[in-house]
């Protein structure tokens, strides 16, 4: 006999491209007898029902109750009025965790609601893909990519290992740092590069001297490498930024200042710094394609048919 | 007997990743009954050699002679250079073209040293990839791609039709326009794309407070995208800036602008200001996936065994 999977019961609140990926990849890697999938949305809720993503399907968020772990995938401003809701219906001892793109914010909306004896273990899966709702999901999202762990200075080491086995079940690598540190990590590698690609995307599109026509015609010359991520949930992202303001501001006053000098050195024909600098970026990649986070294929392999290098 | 090559002999003076694609790309589509590579560096003339990537190879421009087309594959900033030392060496009645991002310059560094008798007709096939160099040439880099033509004002149509023609023939789209429109759409398109991409993984390498470890550890939430641009050639992109400064700057005044309201918003928190934007920006993605021009994969189909959408 196969060994008990790690949970009987695992609740998926809100089951959109991070929650529906959850949801498959649990059951594809057997780690919890019976799933919950918990969406206001009842269109939702429907398509769910017919990918058959979870054992029960409900609207009502008393279907945490009797749940080990439960797993709240909504945007990061609705996280505090989930949780206040749900609270009067979780069982003792229960573990909530979430997957927010912001964690100060987050501990901060979500600690009030929960009783002695309910375990707290934020958590940020760092994956996903420009798609949102629960078709967009699918089960290796989380594979090879990177969770991290914030568990506050009181939580009892038991529930933090439970949540970290479950990431490494699904096949993420877990890492664990502090809400304040990941709110800065996360800044740099996550939030100013969406807030800059949302931003020139809206530049382009409202230039009178160029049309969208050509915009759109021209963008393999590197603009349509930003409107992927500029394509990301609306929804989500406004909670981001307005969740993680003082590390956003702060990154992207960084950000400026290196902007402002690389403008000087454009205006005063200065070469050398321009050389210099795009010769240094280079190794950041080699880097990250080196720790698998990234596939070294030219162009990320956009396209494969028509972009392999090959024998001439 | 099949048709004649539309060309003679066509010479490629530089041999990276644009000009090795173009001799692969030509000899695949047979465009040319006799190719010529040129190159000043012998260890790319090896690799033309090794890889039999042209019918003569050679590092002395005296090879352009006799050619009816002479494409010029060599950074912005040497286009002026190779132009005066290969002018003696043009046959009357030849076609000089290039395939330069930028186009004012490259028109006032080249149009001195033709002869009469010389066509010039400046050229910009908008398709690249992060590799640089003869070994990362394919011959379908141009498939589906748009290629710009300049023509100046007192071009004969004649050669500029063969230059259309023999993008076609090598499956590019042409569009024609004048230099000063092109240095326009392509700062917004691709030159601006690139600084903010250099400038945000030069900042992210500079903290003191985040690791580089940190950086590329967790650069799949955003960050990894801009690196791919920011590997791009340093030569290359050095002239471009250099040589578009004037439209470079006014398109970054333009950003700046509207980077500057919105971290205004996020600071006063005007949460439907940034939801507006972020909702606006997710079209012009639709728009360039439904002009062929990008794929509608999530994550543009990176490491696509993982990366796929699937049933549960």
């Amino acid at each position: 006999m196969a060994d008990p999977a790690p949970l009987r019961r695992l609740a998926i609140v809100g089951l959109g491209l991070i929650g529906s990926s959850l949801a498959r990849a649990a059951r594809h890697y057997g780690m919890a007898e019976s799933i919950v999938a918990i969406d206001r949305d009842p269109a939702v809720l429907d398509r769910v029902r017919a990918l058959g993503l979870a054992d029960e399907v409900t609207g009502d968020l008393a279907g945490v109750a009797e749940s080990d772990l439960v797993i709240l995938c909504v945007p990061v401003g609705a996280v505090g009025a989930v949780a206040e809701a749900m609270a009067a219906h979780l069982t003792p001892g229960a573990i909530v965790s979430d997957v927010g793109s912001v964690k100060v914010a987050v501990v901060q909306a979500l600690s009030p609601h929960l009783a002695p004896g309910i375990h707290f273990v934020p958590a940020h899966p760092v994956a996903g893909t420009e798609y949102s709702g629960p078709d967009a999901g699918f089960s290796t999202l989380f594979s090879g990519r990177w969770c991290i762990l914030t568990p506050l200075p009181e939580s009892d080491p038991e529930p933090v290992e439970r949540v970290q086995r479950f990431w490494e079940g699904i096949g993420a690598i877990v890492e664990t740092m502090t809400p304040e540190h990941h709110d800065l990590v996360l800044a740099i590698t996550s939030h100013v590069p969406h807030l800059i690609a949302y931003n020139i995307v809206g530049t382009a599109a409202d230039l009178e001297e160029v049309t969208q026509s050509e915009v759109i015609k021209f963008s393999a010359g590197g603009f349509r490498d930003f409107t992927r991520i500029a394509a990301s949930d609306p929804t989500m992202w406004r909670d981001v930024f307005l969740a993680n303001k003082d590390a956003v501001l702060e990154m992207l006053g960084r950000f400026n200042e290196d902007l402002s000098a690389l403008a000087r050195a454009i205006r005063w024909g200065d070469g050398d710094a321009l050389h210099a600098l795009f010769t240094r970026t280079r190794a950041i990649r080699r880097g990250i394609v080196a720790m698998g986070q990234e596939t070294a294929e030219p162009d990320f392999g956009r396209g494969r048919s028509g972009s392999k290098p090959e024998a001439p």
